[in-house]
This record gives C-alpha cells, structure tokens and sequence, in this order.
C-alpha cells in the first residue's frame, strides 16, 4: 500500500518532469518558427544564444532525479498494462532517457563539431561535384554513428540502434524485409510506365499560377481537410516544415512558385497531414508521449495520405477541381479534369529524391537504405559510395547521374550524422497505404465523400484510430491493430498499380 | 592585488549571469510578440504555461549568489569611477535586485492575484461606468502599493520607491516642481487656444486611406528615419508597441484604420523613436544595464520626439507631404500642404487622454500624478476620486466628463497597480523638447535638414548624446550632460507657444 502510494507520488513527479521539458521544447520550437518565418537578418547571433541558453536549461533531461522517478514506476505496478497510460509514459521516458544519458559528453561535442564541419564540406562538395572532398567527413561521420549505435546498446546490427532514434522500437531486419519485398515489384512497374510510350502533360504547371489566388487555395484546401486555423498557421518559409508549439498551437509553412502551381499545393497538403496528426492529440495528455508521435514514419503516413492518397485522387479532383479551375482562370481554362489529374500523377524515373514522384520515390530511397546500412556494417567502403550510387540508380531506375552533385552527395542528411532516417520516408508511403487501404473498408463509400468534399469521416477514422493515441502503441502494435497484419508492401503496390493502369494503361 | 583579481572575476560571473538573465527574458519577451501578432487564439492556454516556466527560471534573478557577486563588486575598486562600466552596471543591478528581493512573497503573491480581480471589476466598472463597483479594489490597490514602498523603503515620501520603477532615482519633490511649473502656463496657452476662434480641418481624416498604401508610407517613413529592418520588424497588433528580443531584433506594431490616417502613420513614428533607442545600444553591452533603457521617461522622449517635434513640424512634411499626397491621390488630392499641416496639429480639450493631443495630453497627465500622489498619501480618499477627476478636468482642460467611463475609469492603469508610471509620458513631452533645442543648437541648418529628408544628423546626434550610453548616466544626469541644465518646462511650452502662434494665432 505505501509503495503504491510511492510508485503514484513518483509517476506524478515524473508526469510534471516531463510536461515541463516539453514547454520548454516548445519555447525552443517557437524560436526556432521564428527564425525560419519571421526573424530578421541581422538577429541570428541572439538567437543562437537564446537557444544554447535554452538547451543548456534541457540539461534537466538527463537529470539523475529524472532517473530515480523512472525507476520507481517501472517498478511499480503501474506499469502492468503494458498499454496503460503508465506504461507507455514510462517505455517512451526511459528511451530517450537512455538515449540521452548513455552517450558520453566527449562524443555528443564530437558529434557535434563533426556536424558542422562535415555540412560545410558536403556543400562545397555538391557545389563542385566532388565527392573525394567529402569523403573524410562522411568516413568520420558513419564511425562516429557506429561508436553511438555501441555506446546505445545494439544485438548485433548496429543500424538498429541508429533506427530507433527515428522508428522506436522498429529492427534492421524487419524493415529490410519489407523494402526487399517491394524492390523489385516496383522496379518492374516503373519500368512498363517508362516504356508505356505515355507522358504526362506536366507542361501545364510551367504557366502562371498567381502567388496570392495559390495561397487562398491552399488554405481553403487545408481548411477543408481539417487543419484547424484558430489553433494553428499558415506562414511562408524557404523550407517548409510543420511545428507543433504545444497543445493548441500547430504552424506549418510552405513556399510559392508563381510558375509552378503544384508544388505549394501539395506541400500544403502534406504538411497539413502532419499538422492534423498534431492537432489530434488527446488535450490532456499534453506534454507526455501520449501526445506524440508514434515515428517519423508513422507522421510521414498521416502526410503522404493527405498529399497522394487523398491528394492525387479523381475522387478529391472532382471536388476540387473547379474551385482550382476559378482560382487560375488564365492557366486551367482549357485544361480538362483529367488532363490535370493526369499531371499530378506523372509517374518517371528522375535523378532526384526530392523531385521524384510518389512511385519512384520509394527507390530513391531503397537505394539509399541498402547504402547507409552497408556503410555502417563496413561492407561498402565509403571510397566505394558513387559507384554503389550510380550502379543501383541505374538498375533500379533505369537512369545514371552525370555526376554526384545529382548523384550521391544530393542530400544533406548524412552531413548531419543522420543516419537511419532514409527509410521512415517509404515506411511512411507503405503505411498510409495500408491504412488507406483499411479505411476504405471501414468507412461506407470513403470515395464517393471525398469527391463531395466530405472529409470529416476520415478525419475522425484517423484520429479515432491514430492521433488520439500518441504513444500508447508502437508503430507495429498500431499496423497490427488497425489492419489486423504486419506492414507489407502490398497495399501501396496495388495503389500504385491503379494508378499504373487507369494513367499508363500498364 | 589578489582582492583585484578576485573582484574582476565576480565583475565577469556578474556580467555572465546578467546576460543570460537578460537573454532569458528576450525569449520571454518573443512569446510576447508572438502572442500579440501572430498567436492562433487556442494556444492562449500554451502561452500561459510557457510564460510561468520561464518566469519559475527567472528566480535567478533574487539567487544570493547573485547578490554575493554583486557585494564583491561594490565593495572593489572597480566602482570607483561612478560613470565607469562596472559602475553603472553594479547599481542597476543592484536597484533591481533590492526591488526584487526587498518584497516577500507573500505581498508578491497578493498583489498578482489582486491585479487579476482588480482588472476585471475595473473592465466592468467602465462598462456599466459605475465607479462603486472599481472602489473596493482600487483601495485594495493602493493599501498594497503602499506596503511596497514601505518594503522597498524611502524617506518619508512613499510614492518615490513607487516611481523609482519607471524612473530610476528620480523624485516626487524633483517631478512635481516641473510639472507645477508647466501647469498653470500650460491650461492659460491651451485657454487661449480654445477661445481663439480657429479650428484645424480634421475631417481631412474623414476620408478613405487604404491599407495599403497607409503601410508602405508607414515603412517609407520608419526607415527613413533610421529604423534598420534588417534588425527589426513591422507588424499589425491590438495595441501598438515596440519590443526588444534581444541585440539585432526589435519589433514594432501598429495598427491600421482606413478611415484615419494619421492615428497609424505617427503610431509608426512613435514606435520607431522607441525602436531607434533599443537599436542605438552598442553590441559590446548587449544584456548588460549599459544596453538598457535609462527609464520610461527618457524611453518616451524618443518615441514623442520622432513623432511630434519631428513628425509634425512643417519641414518634416515639406519633404514627406508629396509622398503623401501620392499615396492617397483621392483623400489628399484637394488638400494643401498648410491645410494638411493645421490638422495634424490639432490642439483641442477633450475628454480621453490616448486621444489627447501634444499639448493637452500634459494636462492629462498632471491630473493623475496629483490624484495618485494624494491617494497614495491619503490626502484623497478613494471614495472622493471621481469628483476629484471631474474638478481638475474642468479646472485645468474645460470639460466636464458626463460619466466616469469617460474620467476616472478610462484608464487601465491603477487597476494593473501601476501607480507612478503616469509621469513618465509628460517626462517624455519635456525632455524630448529640452533635448531637441539643443540638438538645433548643436546641428546647424537641423530644420533645412529635416525638410529635405536628411534625418542621420539627428540620428547620429541621438546616438552619441543618448543611446550609446544605456543606463551609465541616470536621467538628470544626462539631461545636465546635454543640454547643461536640469530639467526644466521651457522648451516644451516654448515649442508648443510657437504652434499656437502659428495656428491659431495666439
């Protein structure tokens, strides 16, 4: 009886702790909106000594007091259920606190002025193409990220260390199944659109698509699918993101380009997925992982759902189309509905992840996780990395970098030690279409709403069976319960050969 | 020697603890901003957390080690010189560290929760404007200040601990003795003018200004006049004001009615005179007192200079009114220069202090430093307030307020226990006319230079004589600096006797 009096004193204590560091993370959140929206130039040495201030206050993170509450719950009975709210407090507390507290001061400053260096270097790298510039750095980078994956604790497989930063709880081998099992499915369909002698007439986003009419697009559009404006905002940033700044207080951003009418509207999209995922948190579990993502991989399938499932659907176009229609007059007069829709689903092998489509996206970034898995195991050499790069561009989308700026130094993220990140992009594509795909099922004519502009079933599945829980589930627990299987690649596979068929007629 | 150094280290930890102190409250005060411009309403709860959990950190703020710091400090060599860095530095901390550890918590506590109350039944006493209902809370209030003087302490006079807050070192004798002398010269000039006869054309304001064009003038002019926005910004609040986040970011807002010109356009420039003080600092003492404010009154002294004897004077507009008139083509196309010039210096009795004029705004104001001075003092009670009110307003301004909403009511104030901060605005008026007869004396061909558009003399001129300085010399003492005097009604009501002579003719 005293004990469980104890146990419950401490799980307060450590409830507390937790809402406290994250309004402390979402004061740095705030900052960090600021300077990406807002601040001026000439403010950047103030903020970075706002937020060093502020990280320095985090130190509470690792606090040894933090430790001993967490200790007393997982000892308590508290946890029993190991989906009670407890529980899943604790699971989610105790890995960052480890993660946290079992890498060294001498590495964390290591890691981080490798950081610095290394982004320095890979930009001048991409700049003149040359990779051998960067190679020292990315060598550097992949040991330090093996010395954190051992100072974590791994059985074996080192990347499921790095992993789990962004996919908790997720395994090397797991998700290396399911991407094997996709590869060569979609290399094949990839390659019957490429030979299908059909191309989308993408032209029709090179006219000119007025700044103001796009933004008052956008944010109806994201009105309607649910983003809740008096609890969030709409702002302008070189790089779109999301950030939620506590309960209440959801922004995204997005960037327009006058001649390009797409790419602001289905970043719109995308980043009001991710908003509503946010916005669906449970008010009173505020601050703990129970208002919280799941992974990155399970946001990125509440973004990519809005964007292509929903956002690149006849059903949605019907809607939509003529509001499109009457905010472009000059651009979209004499474009048909399914001209357009034929645009927007342009399926083609490219050479950048960034700009490809929502098929060959998948192996832009299979690519890139046999790559950095191999890397860390020491099976490909990092002298090695372009000719790995340009061999599996070519065998898996059938096209070869001119040079690495568009090869294997295009992205920023290994400059910045993240490895391990790739993957929840796709497992973020394989998600949204399996649960679409329930959905479907689960809701009576999803398709015949949708094209009515009735969003609002959906939106309550989603929260209903994804936002309100945060935490509570880990991704694999969540997938099983929704779907009642493991994630497999089918449901995108068939997704996009629809597609394949209805566009490409392959 | 060892005490030497051992006092130059306590100067240095000093310094550290202050700036972050500092850096701690510009985050704080980017909450601020971001609440009053750009917030989504349902994040108020959000706010509201992240203020208190920055305030709980603000505790350093009366930590003894600070005041350990601080005794070594002034018990050094190092203060030596009283205008020396260290100097100056010592005893703003010090005053705000007394102020901040002389209350205890208790009183703290009581007074935050009054305030809360006290701002209600006040918003519903001016609403009903029934003062009966205000009464028992304002005694409330002013009981409360007086147990804060007497904790913070002073010789015999309670209301100087009280506006020492707003005006550091400043006196109740010092203060009244100006504000006695400008009365009576002051309610015979504005007699005179009300009886003269003449009327400014105020309905030029009547007319439709867009948006905007009211903005991008509002810009034009905020930048032609000194305010760096690579440092700083221009947004849209409720309540203009001017922040300060920190060394390279200050904000300013204003608000925009197209039915009125002029209420934005010299809200603009108020705002930028407060702006150009914060940006005047030197970067070397950023989050030190030597980057500070000397106190509201001289704060005010920036903005009333760029706004009235700047911003009204007929070279000003020799240089801007083209601008104008191009701006809005329909509402000023009719409307000569002198037309223009009599309106924007309307001088005439009325009712509400924030509506007031250049001239009558004084007379606002020194009504309610004798009303505060005697409530505090007992020589008024609460209960005789209103009739108070009305006997001054009639006495010193002609009119008589036909209910309290519009006298003693109007203003938020003394229900948030701010008694003392009214002075501070006709400090402002005063040495702002007292700084700019110098700065004409000291600038040759100033007036030839304002009519073309050439502000950096004057700007220059502020920087070296007021901003660079921060807090190392308190108000007299820079006032006796500049223009070789103390403080004195002069210039302000020889300023203001040359525009009724042109005006109006008296």
């Amino acid at each position: 009886m005293a004990d469980m009096a104890d146990a419950r004193q401490n799980y307060q204590a450590l409830r507390t702790h937790i809402k406290e560091t994250a309004t402390l993370g979402s004061v740095s959140a705030l900052l960090g909106w600021d300077q990406e929206t807002q601040m001026p130039p000439r403010a950047a040495e103030t903020r970075s000594n706002q937020f060093s201030l502020l990280a320095r206050m985090h130190e509470r993170q690792t606090s040894p007091k933090l430790g001993e509450m967490l200790s007393a719950v997982e000892s308590s009975e508290l946890i029993q259920d190991p989906f009670s709210d407890a529980a899943a407090i604790a699971r989610e507390v105790r890995r960052s606190y480890n993660r946290a507290t079992k890498l060294p001061a001498t590495l964390v400053e290591e890691i981080a002025k490798t950081s610095v260096l290394a982004h320095q270097s890979w930009a001048e790298a991409r700049k003149a193409s040359a990779f051998k510039t960067f190679e020292p750095w990315l060598s550097k980078t992949v040991e330090l990220q093996r010395q954190v994956a051992d100072c974590i604790g791994h059985s074996g497989q080192r990347y499921d260390a790095l992993l789990d930063e962004y996919e908790p709880g997720e395994t090397t081998a797991r998700v290396g199944e399911v991407l094997r099992n996709l590869r060569q499915p979609l290399v094949d369909l990839v390659g019957r659109i490429s030979t299908s002698g059909k191309v989308a007439p993408v032209e029709i986003f090179d006219r000119r698509y007025p700044r103001d009419a796009q933004e008052k697009l956008a944010r109806e559009a994201s009105a309607a699918i649910g983003f809740d404006l008096s609890a969030g905002r709409l702002d302008v940033s070189v790089h779109p993101f999301c950030t939620d700044l506590g309960p209440g207080d959801v922004r995204i951003t997005t960037r327009y380009d006058e001649s390009d009418f797409s790419s602001a509207f289905f970043g719109v999209l995308h980043e009001t997925g991710h908003a509503l995922y946010e916005q669906g948190f449970l008010p009173e579990h505020g601050g703990t992982p129970l208002a919280a993502a799941v992974s990155l991989g399970i946001h990125e399938s509440q973004s990519r759902m809005w964007e292509n499932l929903v956002g690149r659907s006849s059903a949605f176009w019907r809607y939509f189309y003529p509001k499109a229609q009457a905010a472009f007059p000059d651009a979209l007069k004499d474009v048909a509905a399914d001209r357009f829709l034929f645009a927007i689903n342009d399926i083609r092998p490219s050479l950048i992840r960034t700009e490809s489509d929502e098929a060959t996206y998948n192996l832009h970034v299979l690519l890139r996780f046999e790559i950095e898995t191999a890397l860390l195991s020491g099976d490909l050499s990092v002298a090695d990395l372009p000719g790995a790069w340009n061999e599996k561009m070519k065998m898996y989308l059938g096209v070869a970098p001119p040079d690495d700026a568009r090869g294997c130094l295009q992205d920023v993220h290994w400059s910045h030690g993240a490895i391990g990140y790739f993957p929840t992009y796709t497992l973020g594509n394989l998600y949204s279409a399996q649960f679409f795909e329930q959905a479907t099922k689960d809701i009576p004519d999803l398709d015949g709403q949708l094209s009515r502009g009735q969003f609002e079933p959906l939106i309550q599945w989603l929260r209903q069976n994804i936002h309100e829980h945060g935490q509570r589930y880990r991704a694999n627990e969540l997938v099983q319960r929704i779907t009642g299987g493991p994630l497999k690649p089918d449901a995108l596979l068939n997704h996009l050969k629809r597609k394949a068929a209805e566009y490409y007629g392959v």
